[in-house]
């Protein structure tokens, strides 16, 4: 896979999807990403400011119901499911395929915030899938 | 201090610079808004991605630098003096004063991550006196 003109400087290329769910430096830019978005969603849906830090038996459940379980290694912890959503989240707003603004609004519109992580990664994953950077299963 | 029409849903008004600083759910938001800046100005750094913490500790002497102490009472920890540098910041950002991007920019092209937060915490002052949303000392 060659380089992306739109590539920020600081990632690397990727042959594939299950490559960038399981790059752990991804994971831990992706876990300041998804806490400042849960932050902001939250502080919407209260009608005030609020702090969160998403749990990571949360996300992990939310990459299982997105369908990307199974684009990871079967025999591995729930943390390194939750950190494969961190990182793929992340990975989609670094190529400028999902903005700030929808991901915050994705989880604020949601019926209950946990749903909205799920619809987050399932964004993150089409959107990917469309531009073609790296292959993604269906 | 009426409502600005930009100020965000969630926030309410603010008759001072104060008031901002000692606003414990701001900096909650704050905290998370400064963890992904910092994140992302030291992947900018480092040439690869990077999640990191700004501790507590690295926040209050940055306020102190950028000479916003003296908008604190006098007796109060470490802890709420690094609240007031995570507040001032995220109101900034949230009344678009200060975009993510400068917030990072500030951070990744600074000598020191350390002398980079005075800067924003100095950028984020100097706007919001230049607004005029709230009264700012010199």
């Amino acid at each position: 896979m060659t380089r992306n003109k739109q590539t920020p400087l600081f990632l690397k290329s990727y042959d594939n999807l299950s490559q960038v769910l399981v790059d752990k430096q991804l994971a831990s830019l992706g876990d300041a990403y998804i806490n400042f978005v849960y932050s902001l969603a939250l502080s919407k849906r209260k009608g005030k400011p609020y702090g969160a830090k998403v749990k990571g038996t949360t996300l992990a459940e939310a990459l299982r119901k997105a369908g990307l379980r199974t684009s990871l290694p079967s025999r591995i912890d729930r943390h390194t499911i939750s950190d494969a959503a961190e990182a793929v989240v992340v990975y989609a707003w670094l190529h400028n395929l999902l903005s700030l603004e929808d991901s915050v609004q994705t989880i604020a519109e949601a019926d209950i915030p946990e749903n909205g992580l799920t619809q987050l990664i399932l964004k993150a994953k089409e959107k990917i899938k469309l531009s073609k950077l790296v292959p993604v299963p269906c």
